[in-house]
């Protein structure tokens, strides 16, 4: 099975595990809403990738791994999205949760998005409990406060933000929990992995970085896109276009040579490299315009 | 050490494995204003009782799933004061959070104790993975949906509401989940355990519509109180004061009959005795006045 497929299945077992004749409507249509149709997985593709590199020997764990994970990012989703966040109308091209159900059925979606991740990893861990206990222990330290997306979030909220911190919580955190909770799934040390998914994390941000700045110079003409007009710190800015592209190319070769040995290393190579080629190539086509 | 120490104890270094040098200033208040100084604390209190009374061999699997379950009921407490539910002043005789730090740390500092509280879990199954596992997986359920506290309040964005479901999910699922949980850490069967539950919850909630109901007509001479005003189903509402008194006395008549058989089952029976006598004189000496 591809593993667009196995994300696809585990997240929609995953969802039917909340539904029944007893979930409030509402609610019951919200939850799949905010999951269905996802974007990249990226996620979750990697946590795959990652325990397919070190054995895979138990994918019904790996899968309720990675179901796990894109739960808690489509939480966070819907969670960032509220008025009191970025106030957001659009989500993956349709109305975002708070607009299509109201605020208060998108701080609890969130919040059952959030409990149900942790339940999946619970339920999947029968045959192995110990690799379950360190799934819910690295999901969650991803996830909450000090070193989760919860703490990167808040960090928003600060007059002095500690950059380093922000970054990595915000939106490092959970690629570090997809490399982490991938070798976990297949019994491996998590440690050695959390390089590569700190790296993966960096380039993502960059990437996203020009892809802000880029699209919105020409989709509107205007110099700069959401980060200058919300000051938020990015690697356009400081560096700009040529600087963040050779930046990011630093980054994933890094990323590469920091894979720890594994039965698939080499396979693994491949995917980063075919990532990190469709990350720059597409700020490059867009400059190049 | 005694029940109230213990859980002190235990909530105290929770909320320390949520902080630490890198944590954004304003979460790091946040979380310990969430959950000091406590209410009752009457859903660990009820957990560690049932884990005594089934022999209590983990004590420290119990003092977890004791914080655990309070981490959840403080979490739920902060995103219920929301704007967006019940828009509270107060909480605890001092701001809500969100009034003291403002909505957007306000759901993530709810976020965060939610997350916190399965880490909570995982870190202490070293010594017990089954337990903890068992731990995570029943506290998600009678959080999440559609068993959970947040299916609880979802009920109250629907037109019509199913009366057994909300009330089971809203106030009944926090006091099997403590009920289950003592159980759970002292390595017994949850399952007979689920009844005992059930009905404290149900004998709360009475308890809790009597005391809406009556303390808001002595202190402000109003017919009623909030229920009435939000148009909540209140025990008192359809059987009056003293209808509900009397259903509250059986309830609990039966939660001591529905205690599984137990090394502890005397000494529980008369704690659940102890409280049905305060639960039922406070509103009956009120009603007095």
């Amino acid at each position: 099975m591809s593993l667009d497929r196995r994300i696809d299945t585990a997240l929609h077992q995953a969802i039917s595990g909340a539904q029944g004749p007893l979930v409030p409507p509402q609610l019951g249509a919200a939850l799949p809403y905010a999951v269905f149709p996802g974007g990249a997985r990226i996620r979750p593709t990697i946590l795959l990738s990652v325990a397919q590199a070190c054995g895979d020997d138990r994918p019904e764990i790996a899968d309720s791994a990675a179901a796990a994970l894109e739960l808690i990012h489509c939480a966070s989703l819907v969670h960032d999205d509220l008025p009191a966040f970025d106030d957001a109308d659009l989500r993956r091209g349709k109305p975002t949760l708070h607009r299509a159900f109201g605020e208060p059925l998108a701080v609890l979606a969130g919040d059952s998005l959030i409990v149900l991740a942790f339940d999946v990893l619970a339920r999947a861990g029968g045959a192995a409990p110990d690799r379950a206990l360190r799934l819910v222990s690295t999901l969650a330290r991803r996830t909450g406060s000090p070193f989760g997306i919860c703490a990167g979030q808040a960090w928003e909220a600060e007059p002095q933000v500690n950059l380093s911190a922000y970054h990595q919580a915000k939106t490092g955190a959970l690629f570090i929990a997809a490399t982490q909770m991938g070798a976990i799934a297949a019994g491996h040390d998590p440690e050695p992995w959390e390089d590569l998914g700190a790296r993966i994390g960096e380039a993502f941000q960059v990437a996203d970085d020009l892809k802000d700045a880029l699209e919105t110079s020409e989709t509107t003409g205007k110099p700069s896109g959401q980060d200058a007009a919300h000051q938020r710190p990015s690697a356009v800015q400081s560096m700009g276009v040529e600087g963040a592209v050779r930046y990011m190319k630093d980054i994933l070769g890094g990323a590469i040579a920091s894979i720890p040995s594994c039965p698939g290393e080499a396979r693994l190579a491949q995917m980063v490299l075919a990532y990190a080629r469709k990350m720059t190539e597409m700020p490059v086509s867009v400059a190049g315009k």
